[in-house]
């Protein structure tokens, strides 16, 4: 069983604004310690995954700072998209780089921008999947066994009678649900976070876009007809253009009939906002996590990162402050998500150096 | 009646911090509109005194920013302290200049970074003030009506019979009171906000340190017989590092029987944090006082400044955001006053970069 691995790293993580921009969005930036999202990302399939088989799908704007942070990998295997076009046209994409190389590829897909702990489990898992999905020819997906009612993230019912080991039929993908129904959900036993991560063959996948993605299937086609040839570029951007923007999950999971799951046992998280950052960061007795030079006056419960600058904060609590270069952000620890209307003001208002 | 002035324009200001420090304490800075507050103020005695009459007390750190600031003085008149020893030892200092200068000199003492609007009244205010003074060999405060129970500052009791024209016997100094003693003081009518102001004959200080302060007075004498020779540098150190720091007001006023105070009837205030500053600003609809690019979401009542970097306040309200060029200061806006908290953090931590 060959294993390869696509890593999705094309988004732009516009709730880590003032840290992310356009050409150093979240995967590219140092969260938690010394390495970058991606880089941390790539070093938890060491042992895994070859470098030769870890295939990067980016884009322009991103690609120089992948290229530097990913020296290990070969250069080939940093692949960019002409145009974004969520993840069934990204996938696909991938999947026939990967199915021309080796028609027997088994592939793990993951984000570039989540958190994992206890990696050993990690390995676990996704080979688990891996011999599944290569023997069964099924499409895993791996769903987080959920630790609280999380209303950011989508669920994943399951038929609780295991397949295989530890891998389950799915019964039904739900959206991000309110507060109650999370609440059930958890309760309930039989639903999963929905992680963002899966592993098939590429060639399943293929056969999957082929049945319910027909016109993204004959772009694919074409483009894999053209890998290797020079008008490959050409071929590429003229697919996309006419590619449609829709998501693995709604294209594919949602409606295939060879959908598993397998559970997750792992330390996860998306990472969604500053809030997650700071739930998932070391904390003082005070309740506040803080990165560079910070004197601190009866604050709590606080965010506080400024690398480069001294920050003195004095009876605020509950905040997240990102003190960046060029500008600054202070925001209620509860109200992260709308760190994205910032980016959505500063388009409107041209104020293009702060994106 | 030949008028001069003192401005004193030697304090740190530390409670406006990090805009203020060593060598732009407050007084050096643009704290409202286009000129520093010692530009404003001497600005304010325009048609009052001559530039040729206006002294500045400063010290060796300020001394080059005061000589730019106000390049409209003679520089024989920008004069440097070698040690700061209280206001006493500054205007005994200055009155000594003065006299030498011109025997029957009126001075105005006056701080160098408090706001007066209505410019008016305030010449009419100092010019009746600095008639009694020349008439009566008074020693004349100025005492601002108070318009709310103001703990921030010391208040002064009269005796309601009118001795000249707006001019009145002074009964009390009183400290900064607690509220409740506040509240009495404002309805009680004869209890004045003590300005720092000071309106007398450069003769009459210098009596009155003889009687209450003879030890300043001997070493004033030294100083005052060296000026104009080449020992003047070496006598006036040796003289001020015998002094003692004490007040004008605790070493003369509170005990000198002739002293008168005057009514200021226009708006002051001594600036005294950066909530002060908050108040005397200009507010948008949701009470904010901005300057700089500011992207603002449901964030009401609070100070944000931040001319350089843009910054985005989302949810926090009630807070003061100084954003300089080395640090950030966020500070609830009801306890400015433990700015200066952060002074004494920095001292002890040696980080003087930030001082």
């Amino acid at each position: 069983m060959n294993i390869y691995a696509v890593i999705m790293a094309g988004g732009i993580g516009s709730r880590f604004w003032p840290r992310s921009k356009k050409k150093t969005p979240k995967q590219l930036l140092k969260i938690f310690g010394d390495q970058t999202m991606i880089q941390q990302t790539v070093n938890r399939l060491n042992g895994l995954v070859k470098n030769e088989n870890i295939f990067i799908i980016t884009n322009k704007e991103q690609k120089p700072g992948v290229l530097t942070q990913l020296a290990q990998l070969p250069i080939e295997n940093i692949v960019e998209e002409p145009f974004g076009r969520n993840t069934a046209a990204c996938i696909g994409f991938a999947s026939v780089l990967i199915a021309k190389k080796d028609p027997d590829a088994v592939t793990l897909v993951l984000p570039a921008d989540h958190i994992i702990e206890d990696e050993e489990e990690f390995h676990k898992t996704l080979l688990n999947a891996a011999k599944f999905a290569n023997d069964s020819d099924g499409l895993v997906t791996i769903g987080i066994s959920p630790s609280r009612p999380e209303t950011g993230y989508g669920y994943i019912q399951i038929d609780e009678k295991e397949v295989s080991d530890g891998v389950f039929k799915v019964l039904n993908f739900a959206e991000k649900p309110n507060y109650s129904t999370a609440v059930r959900f958890v309760e309930s036993g039989d639903f999963f976070w929905n992680s963002g991560m899966f592993i098939w063959k590429a060639a399943t996948i293929l056969e999957e876009i082929k049945i319910y993605l027909p016109e993204l299937y004959e772009g694919l086609v074409k483009i894999q007809n053209a890998v290797g040839t020079e008008d490959f570029k050409e071929v590429l951007t003229n697919v996309y253009g006419l590619v449609k923007k829709i998501s693995i999950d709604y294209g594919i999971m949602e409606k295939s009939t060879r959908v598993y799951l397998t559970k997750g046992n792992f330390k996860w998280s998306d990472v969604g906002s500053w809030e997650a950052v700071y739930e998932l960061s070391p904390k003082d007795e005070f309740g506040n996590a803080k990165v560079g030079k910070v004197y601190n006056e009866s604050s709590k419960n606080s965010f506080i990162y400024s690398p480069e600058k001294f920050v003195a904060v004095i009876g605020v609590d509950n905040i997240v402050v990102i003190n960046n270069d060029d500008a600054l952000l202070i925001c209620d620890r509860h109200r992260t998500q709308d760190v994205k209307n910032v980016i959505d003001y500063l388009k409107i208002n041209e104020l293009t150096d702060y994106l």
